[in-house]
């Protein structure tokens, strides 16, 4: 490679010639084509970015201008030639790069990004500190895609941009995707902006025409009766969304024409105020398998970057059952036979699983585009009308809808089942993505049931009972990422609600567990058991409300209480059940295992939970320790996380 | 009244005449004003849609038609028409009618509502839903401001409406405001579409221009140049937002023209899809003070009539000083020494009492619409840009910006001031608006410093704390709505961060209050004191870091521990403290004052308090039974909570 190498800062960018930056992009992709294929990660939206990017960093003066990528998992490109090409293959792992821009990380990542849709208004924040400062020459600049421009966040940001009015250049990405096809009327307005005639063409075509004023002599019928055409266009289809909310509109471009890209971006380093750029791109440009299917590549893990064909796993050749397939499943086999059943996603279709829902009852999915606010409160619209649909959002996600669940759906006790994916840590996605805080901000909403299930067994029961008429508002079922223990056969059950279960008597210590990680639970009485230590074993299976028959069970026999969570222990499960017990005056020595009060990092989803002191060999050392206590004394024993031990 | 009181339901309209029915709209509008002024309530937003109300229950047939009122504040029409006129003197009491529509409440409220830009998402979902059951002949329709439709989520309900096109009518009632004059570039277009030209009337001007077929060579220059300007205005400035996203636009109509509205309302019946009219209303019609002072009189208390002059409650002739002024000024102080300092708000600069420093410095206060989301992120902007931005929120809609507060401003350690108005219950308002959970969804969060003060003087010394350059993340700061206690005199004090303060010494029993409810706390000191009981009490100030000194020396000391905050228990302080407690081993009697876990109802604060079980009364009787149990045994003692008693 000729040049990457050289690329140190975007300064040495500068030295470059067009034809070495146009080899520079080959090179871009072809190391970014062996770096994921043998590593996994984002992909697509990279390869898709690799022009804007060089002539991004060509044009502008980072990081003294301010870049901000949306979403961010595009941003591969823009590492690679910051100063992070040498630990590039560190990306997403435990101690490594981040898959997205991190202030902490970078001064080239002038904002952090991971959810959508937040780039507009960080750099309009920027934009209007420069403009408090009467700095009117710094650049700052926001891409953003298609699909996150279907937030209403973006569209709060760009109206709030064409009031404000600084400078600011917002440059929309457009490859007619988010991670699934893109859903909305926007879509088709884009698509409208780009096909068939280019809304650039048009103003000039117009204008053209009717400066021939000199001559009206020769108008003939055919070009009134083209004039009427392009006319009606204008005013009905091809209005312009960006000028009506006053921020000037330029485009579109090929986001892969890199001279075009380089000319266009200076020349709009000259133009005042808020403007908008629409650059048309393809995403997994350059490498074929990625270019055909799009959702597919998105994101990916290790692939033979010839063929393009996925290396399974060795370890794990026979693939274990997901929630997520479970999920897709059972809900496609619950809906057939309750026809009041709706599925709801903001823009999740695949990655929730729904694909085969939709396949099979296409008008009872909807996918509502990168809105998680509207979903919820469009949800409760259909359940407000007697349907019974399930919202399927990720933890994460669900923080931008948490007044929706509590103003919309909670208070007027709408039947709305939330499918809260990705609970827990979610791997390598990291600290903007860990569904961490579910359990604390959801336990405090009055009328939630609550609940998630240890296996995939359970699991199934608890959508069968979500839908069996038991309830009339709003349950949330919470479960992470990935596989999921125990078997799929047998009949549904309806659970009582509020009711966990006694997996296992012990004798002195109880653990009281939440959802899977009371697998690691399992484990680790079997290996207690071989040391001659008896632990009881519960799974709570619902944190709202609380099965207090049970936990009366547990204070009265047991005087050491251990609860295990996979999220934020301040105000989680352990907390509520610590509520409980203080409140029947109840005392026992109480220990929770859970996430810290810190923002957790990347790593593999085991790698995470062994950090953080909450697998099965934190509970078996825990438990070691407090029986070695017992024995001896009534010493009190220290908080067992491992930032504190 | 001649007409109004002949009308219990709806259906009793169709039997009167236009001229019977533009009298109704007089009886309507004389009513409210009477009831307003003598019992105050959210008024101008009634007087605009009295016309647009009769017209819509005259066109459709509620409750089978689904009529949704975004916020809410305007239905006062609304209710009066479905059978709540007689009960309309108890509007936003203890025990009466809500302010706002409730499905509760009446059948013909069919979404609840009170926060904003909900009513398309809530309507496109049972449009759906009808679709869905194959019913083409119900009508669905949502109102919703101007002011709301600068909301993301509004704008994702239109996107998403675009694109599934169901049956259903969006009107936009444009009055030029929300509470506050609104900002924003949506509003400058919406103006453009309705002063100069109309959009309609340039479409029809176009089309006719262009009709001209047959006579070419009667073109004059003239009429050329008129047509370019024309198409310029159509491409350029009065393009339609709402067409480019796929919805139908009609308008703008007279909102006061009853005829047109019934007229338009009955043709729109027939038009499938989704679509939209744009009516243009007045704030304050026919109330001739509201029309000239509209922020004024958004919402009122009593006043008279005839004058418009505000009646002073004789109890309060001298007004306390309020929260919001101490904050209003001390921010404007603190920014006059400190100029990293900005203000952010939502739409509610004047509620959050901001008008002076936007008087004073307008370039640093943003009113950045309705527009939580954007809020958060436009503020953590700022703050990465080294600004030292205030973003000034009710609890209740901070509930809109939670993934915002968490992504961009937690996770990144961004320096942003969280100024939580409205913590606790609000009042008459209701359960819509009362800032029940921030104390239990803001705990989770790592990294946020969070406090509330007791008194003025604290919470000057705290917002003077937060911009003193000692914390670099977020910093929260939650006050209630109305009266504070104490003196302003005297210079500000830098509070350490994570401490609280001992008020009073005791014995046995110590109370930990938190924000000002600790009033309650110093005056039942005082009523026990005479009894001989002496009773500790301490202030928290900080429910993020707790001070584990303080902590450390009330569970050391007293073996019963009282908890009072003006928010939920469950998560709470209380819970947070007890968190504390069981970490370190110790036992105490611990009781929880505050909001239990069912969404509290409407009246006066005092009431709430009273109603919930944490006043000054509830406190004396809850610590005579403990100690009185103290005395005689060491029974364990029930929830002291009204509704467990």
């Amino acid at each position: 490679m000729p040049v990457l190498p050289h690329i140190n800062t975007p300064e040495d960018l500068k030295r470059f010639s067009l034809p070495a930056l146009q080899e520079l992009c080959d090179e871009l992709r072809a190391f970014l084509i062996d770096h994921v294929s043998a590593n996994g990660g984002h992909f697509s939206s990279s390869l898709g970015v690799v022009e804007l990017t060089v002539a991004l960093h060509y044009v502008f003066n980072m990081p003294a201008d301010k870049l901000v990528w949306d979403v961010g998992h595009q941003a591969y490109p823009h590492k690679l030639l910051t100063g992070r090409r040498e630990r590039f293959h560190t990306n997403r792992l435990l101690g490594g790069i981040s898959g997205f821009p991190s202030m902490e990380e970078s001064e080239y990542d002038a904002f952090g990004t991971g959810h959508s849709s937040t780039s507009i208004s960080a750099i309009l924040g920027m934009a209007s500190a420069a403009k408090y400062r009467g700095d009117d020459t710094r650049q700052h600049i926001a891409v953003i895609g298609d699909g996150a421009m279907t937030a209403g966040m973006a569209f709060e940001a760009l109206n709030n941009a064409g009031h404000e009015r600084p400078n600011m250049l917002v440059i929309l990405n457009d490859n007619d995707m988010s991670i699934d096809a893109n859903t909305g009327a926007l879509q088709n307005y884009l698509t409208g902006l780009t096909t068939d005639r280019h809304y650039n063409a048009l103003k000039a075509r117009v204008k053209k025409l009717l400066s021939f004023n000199g001559q009206q002599d020769k108008w003939p019928v055919e070009m009134v009766r083209k004039l009427e055409k392009i006319v009606k266009a204008g005013l009905l289809h091809y209005s312009n969304l960006f000028e009506a909310l006053n921020i000037r509109y330029f485009g579109p471009v090929d986001g892969h024409d890199l001279k075009t890209l380089m000319s266009v971006l200076e020349r709009l380093k000259h133009i005042p105020g808020p403007k908008l750029l629409h650059c048309i791109t393809e995403k997994g440009k350059g490498f074929a398998p990625a270019m055909t299917d799009k959702a597919k590549w998105h994101a990916t893990g290790t692939f033979d970057k010839t063929t393009g064909i996925r290396v399974a796993n060795a370890t794990t050749a026979m693939q274990p059952v997901t929630f997520q397939e479970v999920f897709g499943n059972t809900l496609a086999e619950l809906a057939k036979k309750n026809e009041r059943i709706m599925a709801v996603t903001p823009a999740m279709l695949s990655g929730s699983a729904l694909t085969r829902m939709k396949k099979e009852m296409p008008e009872r999915v909807f996918d509502v585009g990168i809105t998680e606010q509207h979903a919820v409160t469009f949800s409760a619209g259909l359940a407000a009308d007697g349907l019974l649909p399930f919202c399927t959002i990720y933890s994460t996600f669900l923080q931008r809808a948490y007044d929706q669940l509590i103003h919309d759906v909670a208070l007027q006790q709408l039947n709305v089942v939330f499918c809260i994916d990705r609970a827990g840590v979610v791997g390598a996605d990291g600290p903007t993505h860990h569904g961490a805080f579910d359990i604390a901000f959801l336990r405090c909403v009055p009328g939630i049931i609550a609940a998630s299930p240890m296996d995939l067994a359970d699991f199934r029961h608890l959508l069968y009972t979500a839908q069996a008429g038991i309830v009339s508002g709003p349950f949330a079922i919470r479960y992470p990422r990935g596989a999921g223990y125990g078997t799929l056969a047998g009949d549904f059950e309806q659970l009582p609600i509020g009711t966990g279960r006694k997996i296992k008597e012990g004798k002195d210590i109880a653990i009281l567990s939440l959802g899977p990680v009371g697998q690691y639970a399992v484990a680790a009485c079997e290996e207690l058991e071989q040391e001659g230590l008896q632990i009881a074993h519960y799974d709570l299976r619902f944190f709202k409300p609380l099965d207090e028959v049970l936990l009366h069970e547990v204070f009265q026999q047991y005087t050491t209480v251990i609860t295990i969570e996979d999220g934020c222990i301040a105000g989680g499960v352990g907390s509520t059940v610590m509520e409980f017990m203080v409140a029947h005056d109840y005392h026992a020595t109480f220990k929770r295992l859970g996430l810290p009060d810190t923002f957790a990092t990347q790593g593999t989803q085991q790698e995470l939970h062994h950090l953080y002191g909450y697998d099965k060999e934190a509970i078996v050392t825990l438990i070691r320790k407090l029986s070695s206590n017992n024995k001896h004394n009534s010493k009190i024993v220290s908080n067992g996380m491992l930032q504190h031990s």
